[in-house]
C-alpha cells in the first residue's frame, strides 16, 4: 500500500493489531506493542496514528527505537511529530540524532517552540536543565488565590505538570511554590505571596548533575523539584516520573558498567552495539588476566614439581574474588543512593575490612580443616589456609576501595570496577599461595 | 540527666547538634543527621524532639535505625511516637518487631488506629497491600464539584496524599479517581461521575508483588496507584515516593543478591549482619569452586606434565566468567524493569549468544594469535584459543540462561547468579583447556 493513500487507521492491521487499536490505549502501551514490531511495520504504525498520538508513544519508547523511526520518517511527518512532543522528550530525542539532521527536524518546528528546543539543547544531557521540563504554570506572586484559580483554569490544559505552579517576583525570580491542594485549602481572597512567607525552598541549579537531582528528589519526597539560573530564575522543573527513569538507568549503568558491559544496553539493543560496548572490556579484561598469568608463571617450577598447586589455585581465586564483588556491590549501591561523604565512605572500607577478616578467617579455617582431613598433609593446608584467608581479605578491602578510589579520580566508581577487582585477588591469590609454598613446602 | 526533668530543647547540645535545631530541618535532614548519631545519642535526641516531630524523622530512617532507637525508648514514648507516624511507614516498622514489642506498642496505638495497624499488618510486606497508604480522600460519586471542593477541604489537611480524590458507588467500589486538577478545570455544578465517565482506571489487587506495582506506576507516570481488594473495593493507594523507594531496595537487592551478599545490606548495617548475611553464600561459593578444583584435580598430570597449562588457566576462567557476567548484568536488569515475558526473555538469550560467538570468537583469535607470536607453538596456541572461545560462548549463553532459570523454578533471578556462574566458566574452562590439552598436546 502506498503512504500516500487516503486509508482509515481500522483498515490496518499488521501483527495483530490495528492502529485504531494502538489509539485506544494507553501511550506506554501502544509504544510498547510497537517496540514489539519490526522497523517496517514500527514505521507503518507510527504513520497511521494521528501525529499527537504518535508523539505520546514515541515518547515512551527506548531511546534506540526512538532514533531509528524518526530517521526512516520523511522529515515531514518527522518535524510534526517532535513538534507535538513535550519540549523535555523532544530535546532528549533531538540530542540522540546526527547534526544534519537534528538541524532539518528543528526547521520543522513552529518558530516559539524552536527557540525552546534550541535553548534546552545547550544543556547537558546529563544535568538537571537536560531533564527538566519546561512547561510549568508561573504565577504572580501579588495574585490572590482566586484570581490564581482563573490563571491556572486558563494554563493547565495543556501543561503536563499541574501540582504546582510557581510564584516569582518582578524580576522574575523565583520566590515559592504552592500546590494546587494549598489553593484548595487557602481561604478566599489570600494573598499568594502570605501562603509561602515561611517556605524553606528547595531548588536546584540547572548544571547539577541529573543523580543528584534524583537524589533531591527522593529524599524530600518531591513531585517536582525547580530548576533555576544563576540569577535565581526559574528555567523548569524536573519531575518525579523522570526521577524514577533516572534512578532505573542509574542502577542499570552501575551493574552493567561494573562488569564492562555498556551502560545503556538491553536486551533490545543491537546485538552488534553490545559487542562493540563489550568488546574493548573483554580485551582489558584478558590483558588484566596475563598479570595473573605471569604470576602463575612465575612459579611454573613450583606447579611442575607440585601439580596439586593448581587445583587449589581457582579455589583462591573464586573465593577472593566473591568476597571482594560482595563489597563491590554494597558500595557501589551505597554511592547510588546516598549524597557521596568522603569520611563516611573510607569508614566503610575499613568496615568491609573487618568483615573479610571476619569471614576470611572462618572460611579459611574451614578450608585448611577440610584439606587437612582429606589429605593429611599439614603444611600443604595451612599454606592453601593462608593465602585465601589473605587474599580474601585483600579482596574485601579492594572491592570496598575500587569504587572510592575511582571517584576520587573523577572516573564512574563502577566503571570496569569488577574487572580491576578480579585482577587484584587472582593475582595476588596465585602470588599468595605459589610464594607460600615455594617458602614452606619446596625448600 | 534525667529523662523526666523538664528540658527546653535548646539546652540539649549533642555533636554540635542541637534539638531545636533539628526541630527546624526537615524529617529526612533530621534523620540523616540522627543516623549519624551512636545510639545513645540517638534516643536523647528522639526524646527532646515533639511526638510529631520525631515519627516524622524516624519514618525517615533506615529500618535498623528505626528498630533499634524503638527498642531503646521506655514503651510509653515508643507506642506515642508509632501513634504518630502514618499508619504505612507505622506498619513497616511494627512489622520489623518481635511479636511481644509490636503488641505492647499497639497497645498504646488509640483503639481506631490500632484497628487500622492490625489490618495492615495482615498484608505481606512485599505486596501492594503491605506498602499501601490508608489516607486517602474517597468522595461519592454522586456529589458535584462544588460540594466535593468543601469536603476535600475537610479532610484533605491531615492526609499524606492529597492529589487525588477516589469515587465511590453506594456499594464502596471505587468507580474512578479525580486529581485536584480536575476538579479546579471542571465546570461549577458539575457531577463527579461526569468527570469520570470515559476513565480508564488503572488498579492493582492487594496481593500484587510490589515491583509490579513499581512497574505500573512508573509504566503509566502514576502519582499513586488505588489498591482494591476482589471485591474491587479502595483499600488504599500506592504512591510515587513509595515507589523510589521499592526501585532503589530492588536494585541493591538485585546487585547484592547476585554476589551473594546481603539483599538489604547497606555500609550503615552493622558489621556482624553483613557477616552473617555473607558467610552461607561464601560457603556454598567455596563448595562451588570445589567442583572447578576437582575437575582440574583430574588432569594434574597433564599439568605435572605440562605446567604452562597452570598459567593459561587463570585467564580462560577470568575471561569467560566476564563475558558471563556482561550477559547477567543486562538480563537481570531488564528483569527488573520489564514485565517477565517468557518468549522474548529466551530470544535474549540467543543475542546473547550472537554476542557471545563474535566476542569470543574476535578474542581467542586475538589470544591465539599472541600466544603463537610468543611461543611459537601452534598446537598449544590453538588449544588455548580454542578453549577460551568455547568457555566465553558457555558463559554468556549461562549468564543469559541462569537468572531466567532461577525465575522459571521461582526463585529470585538474581539470587547467587555470579556464583553459579563462575562455577561454570571455571570447571569447563579448566575442562576444555586441559582436556584438549591432554587429546592435543600430550598423546
Amino acid at each position: 500500500m502506498s503512504s500516500k493513500e487516503e486509508i482509515r487507521p481500522e483498515d490496518v492491521e499488521i501483527d495483530g493489531l490495528t492502529a485504531a487499536e494502538l489509539e485506544a490505549q494507553h501511550p506506554a502501551d501502544a509504544a510498547e506493542a510497537i517496540e514489539g514490531l519490526d522497523l517496517t511495520d514500527q514505521i507503518k504504525f507510527i504513520k497511521q496514528l494521528p501525529v499527537k498520538d504518535a508523539a505520546l508513544s514515541l515518547a515512551e519508547m527506548e531511546t534506540h527505537d526512538q532514533k531509528e523511526i524518526i530517521q526512516n520518517l520523511n522529515r515531514g511527518l518527522a518535524g510534526r511529530i517532535v513538534a507535538h512532543m513535550s519540549p523535555d522528550d523532544a530535546t532528549d530525542l533531538l540530542d540522540e540524532l546526527d547534526y544534519e539532521l537534528q538541524q532539518a527536524l528543528l526547521r520543522r518546528v513552529p518558530a516559539e517552540e524552536r527557540a525552546e528546543l534550541k535553548t534546552l539543547l545547550t544543556f547537558d544531557p546529563d544535568t538537571a536543565g537536560g531533564v527538566m521540563n519546561t512547561e510549568v504554570v508561573i504565577l504572580d506572586q501579588d495574585l490572590n488565590v482566586d484570581l490564581a484559580i482563573t490563571k491556572i483554569r486558563e494554563e493547565v490544559e495543556d501543561k503536563e505538570i499541574p501540582y504546582y505552579a510557581y510564584l516569582t517576583d518582578e524580576k522574575d525570580r523565583l520566590v515559592g511554590v504552592v500546590s494546587l491542594r494549598d489553593i484548595l485549602l487557602a481561604r478566599r481572597g489570600a494573598m499568594l505571596k502570605d501562603l509561602v512567607k515561611t517556605q524553606s525552598l528547595v531548588t536546584v541549579g540547572y548544571n547539577i548533575d541529573k543523580e543528584e537531582v534524583a537524589h533531591l528528589i527522593a529524599h524530600y519526597n518531591l513531585l517536582a523539584l525547580p530548576v533555576v539560573d544563576f540569577g535565581n530564575r526559574l528555567l523548569g522543573v524536573v519531575t518525579v516520573d523522570d526521577v524514577i527513569d533516572i534512578i532505573h538507568e542509574e542502577a542499570s549503568e552501575d551493574m552493567q558498567a561494573m562488569v564492562g558491559a555498556g551502560a545503556d544496553e538491553t536486551t533490545d539493543s543491537p546485538w552488534l552495539y553490545s559487542v562493540r560496548m563489550r568488546l574493548p572490556w573483554l580485551i582489558i579484561n584478558v590483558l588484566f588476566s596475563a598479570i595473573s598469568a605471569w604470576v602463575v608463571h612465575l612459579f611454573e617450577g613450583n606447579i611442575a614439581e607440585m601439580a596439586v598447586l593448581a587445583v587449589l589455585m581457582p579455589i583462591v581465586a573464586n573465593q577472593a574474588g566473591n568476597t571482594g564483588q560482595q563489597a563491590l556491590a554494597v558500595m557501589i549501591r551505597q554511592l547510588a543512593m546516598e549524597r557521596f561523604d568522603r569520611k563516611r565512605a573510607w569508614l566503610a572500607v575499613v568496615r568491609e575490612l573487618r568483615i573479610g577478616l571476619l569471614n576470611g578467617a572462618i572460611i579459611s579455617s574451614l578450608v585448611f580443616g577440610v584439606a587437612f582431613g582429606l589429605t593429611g598433609k599439614l603444611s600443604l593446608s595451612l599454606v592453601m589456609g593462608l593465602a585465601l584467608g589473605v587474599d580474601m581479605v585483600l579482596g574485601a578491602v579492594a572491592g570496598a576501595s575500587i569504587p572510592l578510589l575511582l571517584k576520587e579520580v573523577g572516573r564512574d566508581p563502577a566503571q570496569a570496577s569488577s574487572i580491576f577487582l578480579t585482577t587484584i585477588t587472582d593475582s595476588m591469590g596465585f602470588f599468595f599461595l605459589l610464594g607460600l609454598a615455594g617458602l614452606v613446602l619446596l625448600t
